[in-house]
């Protein structure tokens, strides 16, 4: 049975993406040596990270003035290092609060700093995305934090705000090359791996030079982003099979006409589902406001939990794998990330029909 | 060409492994599914990773009392880990100095307390391990570290140190798993996967419960032991694919007769190398006192760097690579963890017989 996996990350990734790994698992270009068993240090395994880095920088269209970092860690480390860093002797910075991964940045920069929540959705269960209108920005903020795409949520801002002087930090983990973006818009971005980029344990981080250099003295070594940008992101092991799986994902995309062509595609898929969800007279729900929906992860509901339940088993059934929502948001959710292709999505949208049909 | 891998780290992985992680690759057990591309909240990944603490729980004896974590960042991170979290309130820890990773640990820790260095090999350039009569241990320090197998310098401790109340942290690093080790004497153990467990960024780190839950206010959730022990390691998205492979090494450990036998084949492998060393009438030289050697990584030189770059080049042809010193410590070096067979290490030890001589 073709199955599609819808999980909100880790992730699908593109099936040619996979069979080149499994071609090459054994041995890489005729090496002898799987890239796993590889020195981090030799010339095979600084090519392969090399070229990943070289691909990320043209995809993105990365200026020269910004250093692109692989971490380990994840998000949830950036949440620490972002301020950490950022903070240059400043004693506060601007937070926008868009439901739960905004949230957990927010409480880790609790530890570290003053958090002004500059904006918030709080007031209509986080499903929208504030208008810039109402960001209440400080001035004298070390820099400005917004989550672009809420992954629980399923809440996408459709623009990126203009903070001025004050840089403007992103947690890209779940939009990232899934859409144009400007780097030079923002002072760092951060993604964890899993969802459009390859295996969970990379980190990545793209970050503008000026911005480097500005720990507080005695910050452990590895949590100081000089340390990374010093030593291209070799000052220990890196996660070489990530950071090679990463490379293999980027040359995918550029094959693939790059982000530009990801995001109509990325669009199609979203109006797909969508487009069931609205026509369905009620019987699916999405709490997102319209203007703001994710292209990435599409949150939906029935008018109960054991309706859920019951489409979830159907679903699973027929090959349409890992569509449970997460379990502080209920119902369902498909994660429709670069790597599922059109055909995945009209299955599910087919599905979803049929099963209205059959129980509306 | 037969290809032996003789990397410091990442290193050899066994062929068995490689060969069921390349079958498995895109469709893990008939669910459709790369490993990596699976939610680590799913039940699949979930069996995975419990598989492995159970599997590495028989391997290492590691009793109830002892918390088994995956997490990321390498030893270097761990470097600063262990202080945040084994001070306690204590205001200095013991180290050992033996060599290049002592002294990383020890520069990290001084950032944070202070370093009572209570024994040294700097004397004779690190070329042995002190012995416990001239530990200048400290009752009241927080703990003790030390680095069993330094991996570039190729000193291990054939001993277990006895601390007493004080607790023993160790960076196992470069030996973990390569013979039996009784956990209860030990408060900590730290290592890198790269060498004996699987690929890079997996960390693994083993610690007595009494010793979790005692980090400062304020500290990143992401640097507290007590995070990740209160969620099985899956606080947020783990390196799910090098977990899997880590599990199917400890797998391939127990079918080959657990860690007592790799003791076994290991003390062989590595008298055969030292015994070319030593039968060579000083045309190789290995920098380490006798009884100190280690069993994973045989350092050795000949009279000079251009006979020693021939060597290389010699052993590069013929398929033996890896095998160049590290930038720090020049000549050669042999790392022969687990999974480098004996016929790999017979093959060098021919080489370098042959070598010495058409050379002598």
């Amino acid at each position: 049975m073709t199955i599609f996996n819808f999980a909100a990350g880790p992730a699908v990734l593109p099936h040619e993406v996979l069979e080149q790994a499994r071609e090459e698992l054994l041995d890489w270009r005729g090496t002898g040596m799987s890239v796993m068993e590889m020195s981090h240090r030799g010339k095979e395994f600084m090519g392969i990270a090399a070229e990943a880095h070289a691909d990320l920088r043209e995809l993105m269209a990365i200026p020269e003035n910004y250093k692109v970092l692989f971490l380990q860690g994840g998000a949830t480390m950036q949440f620490s290092m972002v301020p950490l860093n950022l903070l240059r002797g400043k004693l506060s910075a601007d937070y926008v609060n868009t439901g739960i991964w905004s949230k957990k940045a927010i409480d880790e920069a609790k530890k570290l700093c003053y958090v002004n929540e500059v904006a918030s959705s709080a007031d209509k269960s986080f499903s929208y995305a504030p208008g810039f209108a109402q960001w209440k920005l400080d001035k004298e903020a070390a820099y400005v934090h917004y989550t672009p795409n809420e992954t629980i949520g399923g809440v996408e801002f459709n623009w990126v705000p203009d903070t001025g002087k004050v840089p403007l930090v992103a947690d890209m983990s779940s939009n990232i090359l899934s859409r144009p973006c400007d780097v030079t818009q923002f002072g760092l971005i951060y993604a964890g791996a899993q969802k459009n980029i390859g295996p969970a344990g990379v980190t990545l981080v793209i970050v503008r030079e000026d911005l480097i250099g500005h720990a507080p003295a005695g910050l452990p070594t590895m949590l100081d982003y000089k340390t990374h940008a010093d030593n291209d992101s070799m000052y220990n092991t890196p996660p070489t099979y990530g950071i090679y799986m990463a490379g293999l994902v980027f040359k995918w995309l550029k094959k693939n006409g790059g982000v530009a062509q990801m995001e109509k595609t990325n669009i199609a898929k979203a109006r797909l589902l969508y487009g069931v969800i609205d026509a369905s007279d009620g019987f699916y729900t999405c709490p997102v406001a319209k203007a703001d929906r994710s292209r990435m992860n599409v949150p939906f509901r029935t008018r109960d939990a054991a309706l859920d339940a019951e489409f979830l088993k159907q679903a699973d059934a027929r090959g349409l794998l890992q569509l449970k929502g997460h379990k502080l948001a209920g119902g369902m959710r498909a994660s429709i990330y670069n790597a599922m292709p059109l055909a995945g999505v009209q299955a599910l949208a087919d599905f979803m029909g049929e099963f209205a049909r059959s129980k509306g």
